[in-house]
């Protein structure tokens, strides 16, 4: 048998391809059958790129399809706009939004204000954990609160760690703090390859990068 | 007046926050107002981290909640599930969603008809691509057919590049070809930073991570 690869013909490949996923099923299925405990994750988006925000988003959309409750809040201003309302608009029973109002924003200029905001919507955040009712809660742009030290971080930790123990929780925002990764059960780091920025390319409806 | 930082108080601590936040704001405005080209975008989600396929499905989600025709093909069957649909069920005349069968997933073990499902898949694509009323198609999980070589690459290079202008196309899946990335126009990769399974977590309804 020849082992020039451009000679084999296209059964032998099809046939080594097909031998190669077999064993690599095998494989999967012997990992997933370790993976037996069920528990609400504490998960993390953070990094640079665009998604962070979006994921959480979708998150929540597949929770709210799948009939789970959620909650978000969101502790900037402005973040989760018309589109994301409008298909939560089509779950009212399943969705409880937070718009906690004038929390740091690009517009905000209120060291001060913003502080009392981020304690505010943390308020919000611990009572959403709270409630038995919520299969997920959401906190949109944590980690920037955390990151300008608008809260106590101890705090923050202490609540998530001890939270109910089915209770999905998604954190989002750039420069999560280590302490925070170090709690989570799954973190992404959403980095930036290319940006349309660069290219002169305007923020548009739909997209909203 | 003392450079302690220690020392000063609060009202000082807030006014050099306020005016540092002032500058901030007043660069970024100068920045966005060079941002003038609106243009369908070419968006690809990679990486070997979580929130690829999540953060399309926000994308295109977002998209119908601005009222906004998407199409979806999935060239990897089972990654959109019930929750997904669910919320499309609520935009029936704005979401058309093609789940092209057989093609590759774990379980598949037949390369010969996932070479015929990613051709299906691909025609599918273009025809959604042609459709005057989409305003977005998502590609989701295009970029593991390219990489195992199951479409000719220039052929959807090309029919990428030559799109409609004011068309958003969104490209997931791990390793994107890097000639793909070099057209697009925004590129995220989601890097695993943690992930339960290594933790014995198992998947779940509503995060199906």
């Amino acid at each position: 048998m020849s082992r020039e690869p451009g000679l084999l013909d296209e059964e032998t490949v099809n046939a080594r391809a097909n031998e190669k996923a077999r064993k690599r099923k095998a494989a999967r299925d012997r990992m997933l059958a370790t993976k037996t405990i069920e528990k609400g994750l504490l998960i993390v988006h953070t990094g640079k790129g665009k998604g962070k925000s979006t994921a959480a988003f979708g998150l929540a959309a597949r929770a709210v399809g799948n009939g789970l409750k959620v909650g978000v809040v969101q502790f900037v201003k402005g973040v989760w706009k018309t589109g994301e309302r409008e298909v939560f608009a089509r779950f009212p029973e399943l969705v409880e939004i937070r718009a906690m109002g004038e929390g740091f924003t690009w517009e905000t200029q209120d060291r001060a204000r913003d502080i009392a905001a981020a304690e505010a919507a943390w308020e919000m955040s611990e009572a959403m954990m709270a409630d038995p009712s919520n299969a997920m809660v959401i906190l949109d742009e944590l980690n920037i609160v955390l990151r300008y030290g608008y809260l106590d971080l101890d705090r923050v930790l202490s609540a998530l760690t001890n939270r109910r123990e089915d209770l999905h929780v998604v954190v989002t925002g750039r420069n999560a703090r280590p302490e925070l990764i170090e709690v989570a059960d799954l973190v992404t780091e959403m980095t930036l390859v290319k940006h349309p920025f660069r290219a002169g390319v305007k923020a548009q409806i739909g997209i909203e990068f």
